[in-house]
């Protein structure tokens, strides 16, 4: 290694967010080895100390981001292009919301069709590098499908645990790139613990979001992008779909890591929007931040949990952020999927859609002295693309119109 | 106007490919008067005749290429980011074929899912400089969701006529976007000849594939891409799926341009790649270049037509440009959708992984004198995403393994 790696990585450490005991990474390669899955690590610092050279890098998508990763230099990348998904200015959804710098962080333009990529294209480049034989997850869909994807770039064997119930598109994606797919006849809480299990036993690399701390280095490249997008300049709020809590925590570590180099001034508010069905953390927020499960049910299935795995540490950015969570229904949920793909033209899964969900309950709740937030800058956070549920959606799409081969036809339907 | 923008858009002209007339664009918005729908126009030069300024700018993904699309600087376009999509140096997939130079261009991740957004936002632009009220276009899938899609991004009104034999799966993309979508109770044939009439009566716009002559102006823009992320070089042959020959025709405009401008200094042999159920390009290249409808079936039905209405134009620049066709069985392009998802990652539609076993077929077709193949810059064409058609890849996808949530229950799954 030269001075010039040495300098970028120093020796990385990584803390207990429960306990605050500090790892080094060959030391516990997942949670706190005190506090099992529920202590979840954080890196004790950013790689990079010194500022001399370019912070961003020319490397291809999130990898323009290399050097801020808690990931040594030398580890091997998944070949698929992740990142550098488009910010969209939505200005014909924005005058109808009365919000003219409303934006959309388009995220299912990622190579399998989520958010998930930038987590796995990091916990990947970690595996190859400590020469993990075969990679594991745990996953309601998106997760299972992005790690089998990227897995199948650089050649790596994956396995992935899902609900028996999942969407029959992400298991069919996740099948069509070679991985073993286990249906669990069970909740997605029982093919959590089987693949925690299963790594264990047969000594595979575990992705398991919440568990693994190299997803949430991953996802936090999200908010890098949404900086660099606008601008050099940080949101004033994102509404983000919330389920275990890894990407909300994920967009706050990457506003944190900018506020550290001193390149913004503050974390923006994070709205953590959540379905009716699965509000542990909403409750929590509202409460004494003290999370308990709940029998989880929504059309949303990408957040629909029942224990929050990242609970605390999401509570905890929500709160420093000066933030909150919002609640929307399934009917809500599935009215945006529909206005967001009129609106905007870009076609989210339900998951996805409920970040405008969740826009329009914090405007209704929105007391007269936040009616600043309509001069603010507004990003919604849409983390899956809706042609991995079509059935979902269909439920919001109107028929189509009959009509004869004739222009006598059209016209009678058309009611002219 | 200022000089430079006179000296960047010359008096424009479209010529048409039949009888060779010329057309200044108000004349005629589409086909050439004399030939009728036959009568395909193409724009008779390039818009720019100096290279002193730059050629290429730094407008977002296919923009960048504004300069050299035949369209008004002053047409608005559609929000949506189109382009500038990943070209993946499939280094696995090679070495498996013996092709070191091996590269996919992943046009799947255009917003709607597919290249079709090229056409729609050069037609969609055109459309709204001359004031048109409402698009239209007769489409099976990928043309009526990407016109729908991206003109919900810009506010235009939009109607789809389809077949009305087309599985709603395919249509529930258009109607999310809020377009009109029309169930025309005939064929295909039927719906494009209704949605002629349509435009021709109400005076709608009308964005017919190989009709519209922007359509493949847009569809040009992939060959810019291609060279340069190839390093600003030409392959030496690409692989496209074909179907109405109007995405090889726009390779091959994109590519004629840069060898007009200097750039390089020929077109790379373009193999057109049809299924055996849908092949009249290739029957008319094997015969005297005559095309005659034939009555198609395949499960790549974005490549799917009786009647190719590009085919003479396509049968022209495959011959210019030293290709060929090759012709693949639905059984193959199946086996290449598993294929190409398990050894790189993308999770292409039939039609899209079409290239994959068009190389297949050329690969296996090739004599001893064009083993030199094996050593050149080889291009697949991957032009929509495998979740539009999830039915169709299931057929390729092994069945999950199902487990209860045991480690015992694993080990016998795996016959540990």
């Amino acid at each position: 290694m030269t001075t010039s790696d040495t300098t970028l990585h120093p020796t990385l450490k990584f803390v207990c967010s429960t306990c605050g005991k500090t790892h080094a990474p060959e030391e516990s390669e997942y949670a706190c080895r005190a506090c099992g899955p529920s202590g979840i690590l954080e890196p004790a610092s950013l790689p990079i100390t010194i500022l001399e050279e370019g912070l961003f890098t020319s490397s291809p998508g999130m990898w323009r981001y290399e050097k801020l990763l808690c990931l040594s230099p030398v580890a091997p990348r998944p070949p698929l292009h992740v990142g550098a998904t488009p910010l969209l200015h939505a200005q014909r959804l924005g005058q109808s919301l009365g919000l003219p710098h409303l934006h959309i962080k388009n995220d299912s333009l990622n190579p399998t069709g989520s958010l998930k990529d930038r987590a796995s294209a990091v916990a990947l480049a970690r595996a190859a590098e400590i020469g993990a034989k075969r990679v594991a997850v745990a996953s309601t869909g998106n997760a299972g499908s992005s790690l089998a994807g990227l897995a199948a770039s650089m050649g790596m064997p994956a396995a992935i645990f899902v609900p028996a119930s999942a969407p029959r598109a992400k298991l069919v994606q996740a099948l069509l790139y070679g991985a073993q797919v286990f249906a669990v006849q069970g909740s997605y809480d029982d093919a959590f613990e089987l693949c925690l299990q299963a790594c264990d036993h047969f000594g595979w690399y575990n992705r398991n979001t919440a568990y693994n701390p190299y997803t949430i280095e991953g996802k936090k490249t999200v908010a890098y992008e949404m900086y660099e997008q606008l601008g050099n300049a940080a949101p004033d709020i994102v509404f983000i779909p919330t389920g275990d809590g890894c990407i909300l925590s994920g967009v706050a570590r990457g506003f944190r890591d900018l506020q550290t180099l001193g390149m913004i001034d503050r974390v923006p508010r994070l709205v953590a929007v959540q379905a009716q069905g699965s509000n542990a953390i909403a409750r929590a927020l509202a409460g004494s931040g003290t999370l308990s499960a709940i029998k989880a049910h929504s059309v949303a299935d990408s957040i629909s949990v029942n224990v929050p795995r990242n609970g605390a540490m999401a509570v905890r950015d929500v709160r420093q952020s000066g933030g909150r969570a919002v609640v929307v229904s399934d009917e809500a949920i599935i009215a945006a999927v529909q206005e967001l793909a009129a609106m905007t033209g870009i076609f989210a899964e339900p998951a996805a859609a409920a970040s405008l969900a969740g826009l329009h309950a914090y405007l209704a709740e929105a007391t007269e002295e936040s009616a600043h937030s309509r001069h603010e800058i507004v990003v919604l956070l849409v983390t899956g693309t809706g042609l991995k549920d079509v059935d979902a959606a269909a439920r919001a799409a109107p028929a189509p119109i009959p009509v004869e081969p004739s222009l006598h036809s059209l016209e009678e339907a058309l009611n002219l």
